[in-house]
């Protein structure tokens, strides 16, 4: 080891799904949208001056908060954007988690917090989900540092429900609460009706899923004002411009289109519904999922073997080989024709497996 | 203050400079490229299939990464790309600023340095410009856990040479060396060529200035293929897709233009040089500037009467209240026509203020 090497901040980074290109790929890996971003979008991209991009964008990312607060009836000053939700819960994490006590978050959860809280040395505990992958509430009620968990969990897909949510709320107030809502839209409840009631409440949304625009990079907080505030302090100690004009206007065009956003939605959480039913009949269960992804487990079949064998025919799920979850193939739902593709080599699959196991 | 404010991060945000809108507004204020980006690139805008965006970004930035490795003649496992050099550089304060001997920059520079320090809690040390506002190679002789300078360093427009820069890698072999060129192109000399010799020495360079693109926020280092390793994995840690779609097209497209960069070089640095002349002759003095700025005080008229007077007729120039810069102005390169508007201001201004002093 070099001499330099020795204060060089070791990490052991995320992994993100994969990201495979190519003709005859069925990509149900990373939760993406199977369908395009409203039509809007690319009219707002065609007509972007390149001549403007000389000039930085607006820091304050007005025409896109200003979007933001108008769909879901906030102020502006209730509004933080960033690029994708990571980098707004990685704001959040460096804003509002500064104390000596843990973080609490479920040990079965989006695998980021812990990359983020190691990173920046934000000490934490992991709660376990009880035996149905669900966030038990009492569980919270323990000194802590802050509290974050998704709404649907990721990659359980189930829902807390806004009673249980409340209550943590209502027992914790001296930190600050997190709700990672990037799944929400797909049939749970927004914790944002209870925004008015808690001051020390954030909901943290993203564009890259129900609004079919991962590629673009764009999430944002919804909070009080004195939130939003620490969090552009921060934000402006770090990166000033942080979105580009892109964003800033495909952004606000997606927004714009509520219509074709509810139909998108509509036809995912109806192939969710189609693709439960099927899986069922071939022996899979799972917790019920309210987001754009089934967590799933065959009753013989290993997971991983599973994974493996759609992989080999072109169809990318994903499989974490971690505790409590690794005979479980997290499922994202695509078109309806790809959910026929993806159940036409499963079904073989899982008759293969079957055979060899008799 | 509530319970839940006393774990919040507090900061003192960088300041950018304004940003104002309007049609008569002229903006040498923020160092932007008054000219527009390469036509490829609003080609490749145009391009791009909103279909596409429903899709996470290469978490690699490849298409991107590729293009810049070509245009340098470096590997592409020397190249890391982030959302501006804003947020490479930060990425570098954390990935290798982690010693608890200070890091060293100079007393007189980009304003950010010391933002992130602070941000991120590393100790740092400011060293003293000389009189000429020149880094003194000496100077970094010490005990430190990091070097960070701009070349040319900001406000002041002044290159160090490149055998100075050569001076203080050979007497640092033990710790991260980064070379901050936002500027490089326009007249300095690139420390890019001491990559081969020095493990430990990054390259930071921006899309924002030369390539005038500083709204679409794409900065690049250029380094030996183990920093760059080491970069990628803290990068992973804090957000995997940081570049959107637009950005990677657009960027590698502006790189596919080099006659167009040149071009474009050519008329800011000629434009630059009658800049001074006329600064010169009006009794405005300034160190030697190999930037798209020229850094000047007056000899009688106080800086900040004259960066109101050009506000007040809609000229925006940046103006910093601090220690040893008080009595100057950084001028950013406009057009010839946008800095004929500009003097056509200033004369009568300076005639004014020099009437009331006497």
């Amino acid at each position: 080891m070099r001499n330099w090497e020795k204060n060089i901040r070791k990490t052991v980074p995320y992994v993100p799904g994969e990201q495979p290109r190519g003709e005859h790929i069925i990509k149900l890996n990373t939760n993406e949208n199977p369908y395009p971003p409203a039509p809007g979008v690319e009219k707002a991209l065609k007509e972007i001056s390149a001549k403007r991009l000389r000039l930085y964008p607006d820091p304050a990312c007005s025409v896109l908060v200003e979007a933001i607060a108008q769909t879901y009836g906030v102020g502006t000053d209730q509004v933080f954007t960033g690029v994708g939700s990571d980098d707004v819960l990685a704001m959040c994490f460096m804003t509002f988690f500064n104390d000596t006590k843990p973080v609490l978050f479920p040990d079965i959860t989006y695998s980021f917090y812990e990359v983020w809280a190691d990173m920046l040395r934000i000490p934490y505990e992991k709660i376990p989900l009880d035996e149905q992958f669900s966030i038990r509430r009492e569980d919270y009620r323990r000194a802590n540092g802050g509290i974050i968990f998704p709404n649907p969990n990721a990659p359980t897909g189930v829902e807390l429900p806004l009673a249980d949510i409340e209550d943590i709320l209502r027992n914790n107030p001296d930190v600050i609460v997190i709700v990672d809502e990037a799944y929400v839209d797909f049939g749970a409840e927004s914790a944002l009706k209870l925004l008015n009631r808690f001051e020390n409440l954030i909901v943290v949304q993203t564009f890259s899923k129900s609004r079919s625009m991962a590629g673009m990079r764009i999430g944002y907080a919804i909070a009080s004002p004195v939130l939003i505030k620490y969090l552009n302090d921060v934000k402006y100690s770090f990166n000033s411009y942080t979105m580009n004009e892109t964003s800033l206007a495909a952004g606000r065009a997606a927004l714009l289109d509520q219509a074709y956003f509810k139909e998108v939605l509509a036809k995912i959480i109806a192939t969710r519904e189609r693709t439960k039913k099927k899986l069922k009949e071939m022996g899979f269960s799972f917790p019920d999922s309210r987001s754009n992804f089934v967590f799933a487990r065959h009753e013989t079949c290993p997971a991983e073997k599973l994974f493996e064998g759609l992989k080999e025919a072109g169809i990318y799920v994903r499989y974490f080989n971690s505790p409590r979850i690794s005979e479980y193939l997290r499922i994202t739902i695509g078109t309806d024709s790809e959910m026929d593709e993806f159940f036409a080599v499963l079904k073989p699959l899982v008759q293969r497996l079957k055979q060899k196991e008799a």
